[in-house]
């Protein structure tokens, strides 16, 4: 148990960030399926960090190696596996923060759980560095899902307080979707866009950082994917979003505005559209008992702020077990929320191929 | 895949809402812990309807019988069963359902994944009625947790946009966690909750229901549970709470305000507090990277308002393609918040136990 | 983990021999599929006592109760549980099989793992009697694959030494298969019958049990069916029949024999049959890589004399430390082959029905 | 599912035999835990082709390259990852192999259930070489298994019908266990060898090949271990052992013998040794109720001859649908059986290892 999603796809993520590589597994994709490498190289450069302002300079180049499951750019049938090499590894010196751990990170929790011997270099596993593999699997099953049809789009819907447009989640198309995800900043309004920015930057000035709100949705979805209780949609959505390390609240359709709705407001009307069953409003997010009932698919994940900043923090050293003060040193993305986007997409494309495919089995059923 | 989760625990729920019975078993409780069938009735009576003006005067007389797994009421080792009887079984006529489907409710989406086949009786497999043997599993780990000083507790804290108290993230004790838990509403501040009771009498006679929000703890974690990326707490709570079926959002620590909030604000200061480490705000809900840091955990579930309303509704007729009216008759909590704490505290109980299960191990390790 | 299968089906037993109940969870049969239960009714009856001579003449009365799952006799999607009450609970003082234990069975090693706490009343979770369960799911996925044009069958292979005549790996057909199930004492060949149960009786006077093969196939499977390395047909074959207690050892095709062939005698030859792949003989067992070639398959499976014997036997006692004896009071099979003939069936029909609906959702794909 | 073993650790192999590499992810070793690279390495090197007259003199210098999961020598926590690059790609012309399937091999069944987009290049993931990232997990588990006294060991017990002596079942020690493996033709009975190399010879002069028998033992197990039912080290050994393409059989202790055994002579009488509590046989191979009763644990594997053989042989054109014959070019090992002993060593490392991460849980409980 750890770093693994186990459903009609095993997802199994490894690597640490100054380890020689981070990368993953993906066992279940039928074979056949065409993969374009050219195309998950595009969407992996949507979450590379040097893109913008609000990220730092450091150059990783996420350049996955797939070392098996495909032939001739076709899967196999057997495990696809790819690996990113790390460029960067064991070079500083952080045996540190298993003394002093810094706020908001994994360095105290994993130095309980695994007694030292954890790998701190950069963040170890814990580091966001790996999204990565998440989004080679997550951008392998974004073609998979495109091909039938069904098409996964992702924008910051507020960052700093500061509110993008949202997504129509009654008569949301492709176009719509999948415009922000062609931004380098990717808003649906470009001049929140660059208020955002602003803000961003005015937090880096300040060695501060900000957090933010992503949206994402999915349309295209036939009515049917997903199960009762466990395995719903929001529960595999969520389980699979909240593996991305800032992720901090995901809700769905009205999601938290639900508490302040009546169920005469909240309740999503039925009506025919020609001879397809839509509902007028979404306040559901497209999905009922955890099934997709055929409209958009929509969610949002709440992301902090990142919690490497510049100033001076308070800290305790573990070993003198005495309060002691902490500078973090290096450049780090003074907000993460436009690298987390694809991330969101790839955590809800895992979650929608797999109850695809699952699916697809129940209804072949004679 | 559907109603099981899977970890050292195996949680498998079964029954639908007017099938001879409804049940679950759980696998991997070590032998020898002593269940208090006494205690777990009680706790089981919370969720139990006709408990208050705010819930359907229906009596469902939850009574579990355990037919193995326990010998002179201790775990003996095999997989622990145990079953509530249906009393009420295929006593309507619930077959214009998969005609007509509810708006808010799964009819729709499950006569398209499961071609009519579906158990429509009471909602069948979707019914909140599934939740009782969530409670029955939650139920028992609450009280192994307990025993071992680690207590889990809920309250409103919300109903109608009426907000209740908030638990104290930081100093939170195990007397003020449990104290609501023991009220039949279950809030921080009964006058707060006066007002929720008058909002949902309002909405009752409009033949509306109301939506809300409840907020858990658990109190007296180790650090070290959970595990990074796809089995940390976040994603445990969450894929178990989202089981419950009208969540429509799950939130940890600061949860969507972290939108708002700069780094220098969200992250939360290590301090020695004696020998032990503590935050001096809890922003992260006890959780970093997935795994606990010893301060309460603390998390939010928002509820969608009851679908089930009196009032006419649109809807469409499935057979004939046509636009129709629905009219829900019989009688339905108008606000579920109260009924569903109990239901967020037994989700939160079975990942924690989980987690415990799991570090157990890893400590043991020479 | 223990007592369940996790494939695309979940498989999963509980109960003790003398608990209120023994059951079985089975979760993910597609909705629709008609379960005939008066046929499972005659399926578990071939695994019941008191049937023959070599039996026990206890009466069990093996009836299982549908608690979910069924609507009007099909599957509705969501889990099927069923459970059969025991009626002869805590009748016998067991306590001190926890001190003296008795070899061959499971009582010393329960001790140790469950530390005294293991249900030690007719065996508990170790009983024979669990096999009940596994062919409640067995019958229900034998009784799916037979609408499908797939049979299983089995027969005795041999007791005490005393060979049945053997299934045709090459030309079997279903009503080949199928002739010994029909019969009390399932054998091939009435003469070779009549002898083992003559050797059966023979042990019985001598206060003695007997051991033997069970021969199993399943024909009309289609070719394609079961994954390469961890599920191939052997791995989930082979990890189900060791859930029967007594199985001692599980071979495939030629199995053991294939020590003294060579490859040009083992492999065997492909060649046409009109528009279809046939092999002319069939050492593989129909199996090659993990995966069915459309012949029949062919498995034995090793079981274990009765553990449980008249005689005075040597055992130990746990508390004093020190070497004693041990008389087992009670009537019990002087041999259980017949008896395991259907849970042999069982278990290959659920690892069979598994990896159909794995292959039906894999061939859908475009 | 299909390449992946999931319990307390997953292991997840993946890899075809001509991608760019082979690997192996394996999730939920402890932290802490010293890996030795170089004892792992010789480990492998019992594996390699090229070791004697028996094997191919093909190199394939299966060297590991660990990419995650490891500092400085010692388990981080996070998934251990390691890969063997592929030297050999693509070479040969293995596109007939679609078309005229090779007898014994998993061509035409690869072919109908992966529709000919299967690797086909050196048998792709059906491969033998797929077992050297088995041996890589394997071999990690058999040196955490011996850091705490808990050895594993095998030899060859018979090739072309002739035996080996066997491992002494009852008082089986280290040095004896261990000797067979220092050898590079592992055989107790180094005369027996002499006679089976000549065997492998004679067949090998026919252009054929021979199969054999492997009888691995586990000694300075705890009792204990395991599970009943689904999870017992008979269902996790064989599940993990028919993971290795050739073996057809499966058996513990007597095995297949039991069938010729009365009760009273199976059954393994208890006695005191000192403290400890032994058996006087060990017939149930250290196996009672799928738990560990702390005797030698002791199965065999039946490993089927090469199918790849130099002689002409009877095949189908799966395009043309007609009979043909066919030719294997190439040189092969006459005979796996002395590359597959520290195969079957591997698998039950990880059968054993894992059972013992979750007794270890289970035993720290209060």
């Amino acid at each position: 148990m750890s770093s693994i999603y186990h459903g009609q796809l095993t997802v199994s993520i490894f690597g640490q960030s100054h380890a020689p590589a981070i990368g993953v597994t993906v066992d279940g994709i039928p074979a056949g399926e065409t993969v374009d490498l050219e195309e998950l190289q595009a969407f992996l450069a949507r979450r590379a960090p040097g893109t913008g302002a609000w990220s730092t300079t450091r150059k990783e180049g996420d350049k996955p190696e797939v070392l098996s499951g495909l032939v001739q750019g076709k899967t196999c049938g057997a495990p696809l596996a790819a690996v990113i090499r790390n460029t960067n590894t064991r070079s500083g010196d952080y045996e540190n923060l298993k003394d002093i751990p810094r706020p908001g990170h994994a360095d105290y929790t994993a130095q309980v759980k695994y007694g030292g011997f954890q790998d701190v270099a950069g963040g170890g596993h814990f580091s966001g560095r790996l999204t990565a593999p998440l989004c080679i699997a997550g951008g392998i099953c974004k073609q998979l899902l495109a091909r039938r049809g069904i098409f996964v789009g992702a924008h910051i819907a507020a960052i700093a307080g500061i509110p993008d447009a949202t997504f129509d989640p009654v008569g949301l198309e492709q176009s719509a979707l999948q415009a922000p995800g062609e931004k380098i900043f990717p808003v649906i309004d470009d001049e929140a866009g660059e208020r955002m920015q602003a803000a961003i930057a005015e937090a880096k000035a300040q060695l501060d950082s900000v957090g933010g709100v992503i949206e994402c949705a999915v349309v295209g979805l036939p009515a049917g994917l997903g199960d009762p209780m466990l395995d719903g949609m929001e529960n595999r959505i969520a389980r699979l979003t909240f593996a991305i390390p800032a992720v901090k609240g995901v809700e769905f359709g009205a999601g938290f505005a639900v508490a302040n709705l009546r169920g005469s407001q909240n309740n999503d009307p039925f009506y025919m559209d020609g001879d397809r069953v839509r509902t007028r409003t979404n306040h559901s997010g497209g999905i009922l008992g955890g099934i997709t009932n055929g409209m958009p698919l929509v969610f949002r994940a709440a992301v902090k702020p990142t919690p490497s900043i510049g100033q001076v923090q308070d800290s305790v050293s573990l070993s003198r077990k005495e309060n002691t003060k902490l500078e973090i040193k290096g450049r780090h993305d003074p907000c993460i929320v436009p690298r987390a986007v694809p991330c969101v997409e790839a955590a809800a494309a895992i979650a929608v191929y797999d109850a695809l495919l699952e699916q697809e089995k129940r209804r072949e059923q004679p």
